[in-house]
């Protein structure tokens, strides 16, 4: 460990520089990943890292059929406050997205199948009886169409805040799972879609005062904040003929916003093959929805009932740009597929290219081929500090 | 589910009756537990309600062998303010105790080996690297002493306060299985101890002002309380012979006072047989240490360096019975054992014969045959709400 100043506050490095700080700490985080290392002694196959830790697994129906399965853990944490608002949000609709979000997790593993959930709470002591079931109603509706359960948690009080907590165990043959560091030079960066609605979305209502009467473009961008969804079932389709091989090199969700999931795809990998991997993203192919497209026109003064061309919008210097790339709280697919199985891929499920991974150690976001001049620099996704 | 008026809240129900509303409102948990029905289609074997979740499993060493290897599951969740204090602990001793809290968990199901640990954490911004790093190394002491690995986590920003869920994942095989829900009438209740250190050590520090010079006894119970232990391995010693049936009825940890703890036994247990047990608790039996003594006599105006006898003291009606019975954050185990097997199970490990489980539906308190005039009534454990 490098000595630093007992003032640094983890603000000054930000959460993944935290999280590789952290890494480093933990006791025998090193033996235990990556998954493609042996593991003696222990079914650890995968650690801190990724969206899900994998622990080798059997279940009893599984014993004697011989397949190799695997647990993916994950976890996530919410604070009112930070990561929702009761005012943008009711109860129902935060305990649904807390699972959706959960899931997600374990979709961008290559569709692990969401088994069991274990939800940690704190919270105020003068939230009602009501708004508890509600909570928890949302997030057993999410459970029950994937299939999972709850087996157990914790409630304790908090002193001002709502806070979630949530781990979420799935089950995922080991041929199937793709990490985040599979990407190699030549891949194509594939993405589900569309991008920017959540953020906008939530835009929009922190903009608004009570009762707003929405235009129905700006209602649906905030239902898709309110009421997201996982690609979990978009995610199995890919990981159908994984025993042909035919599968994605690595996959991530945007959670955090586009941008920086391209970026830690690269990264990982990067890292992984101890070289410099980059990209070329095209940004005229990157998937945005007609409701997005108005609000989009609606800020940069144009009106939103006249249809403006792709071109004309995205060549705009008020153009939301970082709402589209930076906005987290969106649980799209994010991966990377070699050129020799991108068709049988798109057989398999609807997704859309964005561009290529590259050697040349930088993002570039290009449209039609060209820098755009108001292009945002220092595109970031969401971190936590 | 009754129906209720919107405006009841968590404080109203407390949180065990909480936590029971919230299992009626989970799906399919009642088809997932307890773990002695048969339970097809599905690896889970005990759902909400003990100490941890039960998933069977199977690890890749142990599949040949052919043992029936189950997964404890087990949350907590702790709140700066509600459950720990900067001033009262380093943030050493904070992560410490938040493991040592996680491994009794694992110690009360009938000392599961923890495995793997994942960790969510709320941080405030202005919070610095060393103290995350210390808060880290606490965690990691206790994580290795027992080889527990740390496998994912999630850290986020939080408002003000200091969150920390963990999850943690241990291995039993299923015959060591101790639920809460085995006491039966004649068993003898059983302790580890001694009781009442770490909530004396609470009060002290809850009564000092900085920097004060605290009595030997004083230092000891306020070490108590701010560097817990678990009792893992004599939980491991416990279940040394459960092969041949030697083995505890039922078990659970302390961490929520002694008084709470024999009360959720005796009502699990009454739950699961359909029937009202109780029991006659002899408090001269009580494990008690020497500087909770001192502490209780000074307390009760008499000189802590004379000897009282336990008799003046226990009979005094200023003797601190709460703090003895009500005390949580102690990680001691509190199980009933049958007449049969308790000198087989004395030969395994050292503990304390507290009183018998009977069938009168209430919880007798006598300190030699008599009820103590002063003894408070409705004593209760820490709750939540």
């Amino acid at each position: 460990m490098t000595p630093h100043t007992p003032t640094r506050k983890i603000t000054d490095i930000g959460e993944y520089a935290l999280i590789d700080h952290l890494k480093k700490l933990i006791s025998k985080v090193k033996k235990s990943s990556p998954l493609s290392r042996k593991c003696k002694n222990t079914d650890l196959l995968l650690g801190i890292g990724d969206d899900a830790a994998l622990i080798r697994w059997a279940g009893r129906e599984h014993v004697d059929k011989k397949k190799d399965l695997l647990l993916a853990i994950s976890k996530d944490i919410l604070v009112e406050g930070v990561h929702f608002k009761r005012d943008w949000l009711s109860f129902y609709e935060i305990g649904r997205k807390s699972i959706v979000s959960n899931i997600s997790d374990m979709a961008s593993m290559g569709g692990a199948a969401p088994r069991y959930i274990v939800v940690g709470l704190a919270l105020p002591v003068d939230i009602s009886v009501d708004n508890v079931d509600n909570l928890f109603k949302g997030m057993d509706t999410e459970a029950r169409k994937v299939g999972a359960v709850f087996i157990g948690g914790d409630t304790v009080k908090s002193n001002k805040d709502i806070v979630i907590s949530i781990t979420i165990i799935g089950e995922i043959e080991k041929q199937k799972v793709v990490l985040r560091s599979g990407a190699t030079v030549g891949d194509y960066i594939c993405v589900t879609g569309p991008f920017g609605d959540s953020a906008a979305g939530l835009e929009i209502l922190k903009q608004s005062r009570v009762n707003f009467n929405f235009k129905d473009y700006c209602r649906r961008l905030v239902h898709k904040y309110r009421s997201p969804s996982h690609r979990l079932a978009l995610a199995q389709q890919l990981l159908k003929l994984s025993n042909q091989g035919i599968r994605p090199n690595s996959m991530i969700d945007s959670s955090d916003g586009l941008a920086a999931s391209v970026r830690i795809l690269l990264n990982e990998s990067s890292k992984k093959r101890n070289t410099s991997l980059g990209a070329l993203i095209n940004l005229e192919d990157v998937p945005l929805s007609s409701p997005f497209l108005k609000w989009a026109s609606h800020k940069i003064k144009t009106s939103p009932s006249q249809n403006f061309s792709k071109d004309f919008l995205f060549s705009h210097p008020q153009f939301p740009w970082t709402t589209v790339l930076s906005g987290g709280e969106e649980y799209e697919l994010v991966f990377t597929v070699s050129p020799q199985n991108l068709d049988k891929l798109k057989k398999l499920a609807k997704f859309h290219i964005i561009g290529r991974v590259s050697d040349s150690n930088f993002i570039e976001w290009n449209f039609k081929g060209r820098r755009l001049p108001h292009f945002p620099s220092g595109l970031k996704g969401y971190e936590n500090f």
